[in-house]
């Protein structure tokens, strides 16, 4: 309880330190992320993939309008997790980048641009006051020049580049999943499935294709391609991941 | 006791997260929703729906004063609950943002593009300090290019679309009746029905012509149209929800 | 004793919500204008009426500049209770928007359309930080294009419209007495009367007609106008309630 | 206690409202009023008058610096009370109006029009938060068109006219000798004697021509005079209060 | 104690008003006043005269930068006692309103003028949040148009006219010395003779010429001198106020 | 206890001096920098050597995206330590310092004048409010003019010029090994094998070429540029720290 | 205990004073101050010297980096002692001033219009909310017109003038020291003597020319120059304060 009065001390102002260096407020907000469902990216040489859960509160609600994949550019996708209404922000600040770049210099973004752009944009609401940090980590993946990039962007503003990971609910458990099945040579159509089967790895039941999202960005033609719900279904059925028909409600 | 404790002293500022990833002042804005008589939005393939309860404190009062359906363009209707005085901010925002569509692009904006240019405002109040969030939802309804569209707008700044839904006092009975009767293929009028069945599951006694207020956007004519009280005493009657002529005075 | 120390937790700062929704500084602001004495609207087919209690504290004071009718513009009028000081700031901003309609339009403002620019600005000192809420409210009485309009706009900046309401002190057994008399189809005359006879239900030994201030918009002329000390006289005689000479000074 | 504990909740910030609606910082500030000494108004048909207690805390003080009464415009004259530095800030207000109303419509201001562009001015400053309200209420006295005004501001921006009144100090008995002296026909000089004579009532043992100030704008040339020492012992020793000449030095 | 507690309730912030009406935050800055060393002014028929004690911590500080008396203009000097970093902010203020005065109106500004607009700035510190009260008191000293006049500024921003004061540590002390000993037609030298009595009053074992700082503005020539060391001398000796040799250090 | 209590007290805001002369909140910014890992310069008369632990959370993370090392200018290289997100801020303002100085200029920018501008940027966040300190400690390494010079900027805002340092975790082990083996007179490849050399002595089991960063800026080519893989494992191998290859993941 | 729960009530907003007058972030600066390592002034006729301990914290950090000693202008140098981020931004201000000094008059700025300038810096950072006081005293040496002149400048923003003074640590010996030793008619060789003999009187062991920095600035060319070791080792020499040269490193 001592503790916890000191840590209260710290933790209700966003710029401050605590004594032992930490910035409570960032690392409230990588809560808010935790309490966002997961997406997941995979790089393979032959492309990116993001997988998405999109599971919903009501039958009555569209799950197209549960965003959770972003389309950024032509040839970048974003997927999200964490507090939606935050994420959208993020989303339109980089799009907005990405036009500016091509507005600019004529040619698309870089990945690797564009998240250090939104992780310069996140850092800010960390160190100046006024604001709150953003609660939402995204997953930035794209193929520019030929080459499949995949980023994180996390609360405190830190960009890190990965072959495969997650973000939201169940972060290290499918990481653990994605480290032991990880191969750097697989093939986009197997990226695809190494997320699902990462996805379901943390569900009860399997999935469905209406509770999932998934994208694509592939080295031949970097162009950002949302799969649709009969594609969706034939790589759960491929995996051996595909849920029973009776479980259509479920909790976000 | 404890908890109470430790809840408060996250609770005070709309800039801080909780330690658990929680944004306090906007899930009491959230409650402030709770507040507010009901409102409903069902959405058919002839059009879409908006049902409001209208009950009064004084028969002295107008009735037509009690600002529950607003017109926010010729194609689009938003329903309130929740604070009064927010709803009117954020409807003169949407009808500003309609004119600005109409007048750059010289077309009627857009169902979604509207709650998205909506709810970005909104988030704006839960992340900058020195206000307080608002303390309303929204059901925005409309019909574009021939297609009806029905959103939710939260505290939060997030948006949601929905086939059928309802806001403020009695929420979630209402939604439980809205997805046991909801049929996707029924027609503008059973639409009407609908909405004014679920308002009435939760009313006491039926309602009274007087005491509602309907509006719906037809695919045919996307124009949002108020229905009279003689329209709208027949719903209740064909619905045999109308309620006994003896209860004139309300409480809100 | 619990619940005071959790609701003094919320309820000094405008810009957030308690746990259960509620603004606890416009529900102070409201008990700011209970503090003032009563003012009445009543509307008529022929017009509507304003009637307030001028009631003041020493005979040496001049009862004229106990300001609680205002003129807004020739066919509007206003009677306030609560913060004297902060009426005067709504009443000067009702005058502006009143000449700048006159000015951009060429036509004289609606009273709907004054009263919700003003519960738009009251709306604002609720909301932004920096500021209180106005600790006032108004009956904004007037007649535009034949139509007699009663308006109430409330500290939470919401507007109501009325047949007959009351503000200030005594609110509730002034509105239960114009409840029980009020007749849609009554005379202007018989309007100030039942407004009279509302005050003096509150008051013990009658009105003098130096303690009242007594206002009219008649539909015909679309003009405001106070009453002077001898009809007002005629009006306390006529509906029996004017009291004996012997009661001069008086407390607001 | 109880009670102090939940006062001091409410009293520290000007921009809130206590739970029954008051504004304890402009009612701190009405405290400040009292502890300055008294000044006294009076307004008779012949004009009006100004009488102030100049009492000072060292025979070496020059009586001329305490500033109680001012010169607002040739035609009006304003006494205060309260806290001297913040009463200049006022005076000046109040000057600057009046020369802008010279230059603006090129006749004098009206001495309504001034009160109410000084009540105006100390009213923001209890509502707009960053500043504390003004601990001085001012007497607005003069004459315009013929008319003898005399009005009161208080610290919260109310404006009160008065047929006599007194501030500050011992301003209730004042007030009770006022009402019952006031005399509404008598003459210019008689309404000094009053003035005189009620602050004498609380004072022991006289007054000095040097201890007090006093001063007239007349209907007949409605110009602001000071009365000169000669002229002030005369009003003394004609209404039989003039102090022994053993009382110099006095306590402000 | 519990006084303790509820002083320091409203101790703390500039902009609020105790429940008795104070501002404790102006009166601790006159607190500041009484921590420097004394000023005193007198005000002869022939000019006035400033006084200061000049006391230095160690032999090797040059007493020159001790800065107690500074030449606002030609016909002004100011002596001050206080927070010595803020006299030099208003010393500047002082000497930028004069210069503005010269080029604007192309006269000396008069000594009633320049300490009026000294006060009027200090007072703002008082009443806008964001800074503290200024520390420090004023003497200003000046002959214009033949009248030689003696103004003291306080932390609250009111002006006093005097004919002769002490600000600063021991001022009651003085003051009552200074009452005592006046003679109101008295010579120049005897001013600075008054001056130097009242302070070495206050004084064990008399003054030396070096720890006291004496300037005189003449009637004649309306100029501001600094006597010198010689002359300091002529004038102790002339007393009988002159301290011993062995007595070089001293504690400010 | 007591302390702890006392302590914070004036830690949580960077505007304050404790009682004792210390800035709390800096001082915890520089816990900040110790939390992230090891950063090494060691300066030869033949170049400048940059050395950084590059250690990561998992498999799937790219190493390249652990920015330690950042190129400012072609001649000048920057390691961090500490908060990463705030590095990347620091970095970003050197290298627009370094295009500024080149454009106005024309020659590249001293490393001096560099780390001076960015020390005083990082002043400001300790002194103005509004903001936190950099949680970032900067290794600045160049040569300019053939002057290798190697510089360190703490998060108080002081440069410091060093012969060889480390910043982060294990600072003064690492120091004091630099201080033991540091030669005045060692070539360039030395300088490098030092610095491995010294990360290596706070390393369990070794270094493995993945690990870690390198980079140098000779003064024979003043150019900036980074040890590819091959390179760094020779120099593991040459100083024999090489680890074995079974721990590629590490904890960061 | 008491005590210092009441102190701590006033010590930690810069914008108040305490009851006893006092500004405690001012005298908390001042404790910053005394954290800095002595720097010591001396002034002779033939001109003045500023002596300064240049102890560091490892033999791998260059003394250079130290900065106590700065050059201004060319006929002005500044030692400091306290916060050395915050003496960095002073040194700057100075350079500014006196840049723009030479640039308006076309002439070297004095050392008193300097020194003045930096003091009224300092003093809006004790009085203006938003930021904290610098912690640092510097000394201002230089010669003007054939004048040696000797300031300080202290957190407070209060110039004081000196004969030969000492700031940072240990101040009070040293100033003992230097009370005792000074002979106004020395020559700057004996100033320099005095300044590192008064240094030495409280280090253990005398001093190495390494440890410390010496600058002069003499009437006959009106430079600022610092000593090179070699003569900085005869002065230790020919004072018989030479330190045996195994005392490399030293804590700062």
């Amino acid at each position: 309880m001592q503790g916890n009065q000191q840590q209260q001390a710290y933790d209700r102002g966003i710029t401050i330190f605590s004594p032992d260096g930490r910035l409570y407020q960032v690392e409230y907000a990588r809560e808010a992320v935790k309490r966002g469902t997961a997406s997941i990216g995979v790089r393979t040489p032959e492309g990116v993939v993001l997988a998405v859960d999109k599971r919903i509160r009501s039958p009555l609600m569209e799950r197209s309008s549960v965003e959770k994949i972003h389309k950024a550019d032509d040839h970048i996708g974003i997927a999200s997790a964490g507090h939606v209404a935050d994420a959208r922000q993020l989303i339109d600040f980089s799009r907005r980048q990405a036009q500016l770049n091509q507005l600019r210099y004529d040619e698309p973004i870089g990945v690797e641009t564009l998240t250090k752009a939104v992780t310069d944009h996140i850092q800010q609401y960390t160190q100046v006051g006024g604001a709150r940090p953003f609660g939402v980590a995204l997953i930035i993946a794209g193929v520019a020049d030929g080459e499949p990039r995949l980023y994180e962007t996390d609360p405190s503003g830190t960009p890190y580049e990965w072959k495969a990971l997650a973000v939201g609910a169940d972060r290290n458990d499918i990481r653990e999943y994605l480290e032991e099945h990880y191969d750097a040579e697989m093939t986009l159509d197997d990226g695809v499935g190494l997320a699902l089967s990462a996805l379901a790895s943390v569900t009860d039941g399997g999935l469905s294709p209406e509770g999932i999202g998934v994208a694509t960005i592939s080295v031949e033609d970097e162009r950002f391609e949302q799969l649709d719900e009969r594609t969706r279904r034939e790589h759960l059925e491929a995996n051996d991941i595909l849920a029973g028909e009776d479980d259509e409600t479920d909790e976000e």
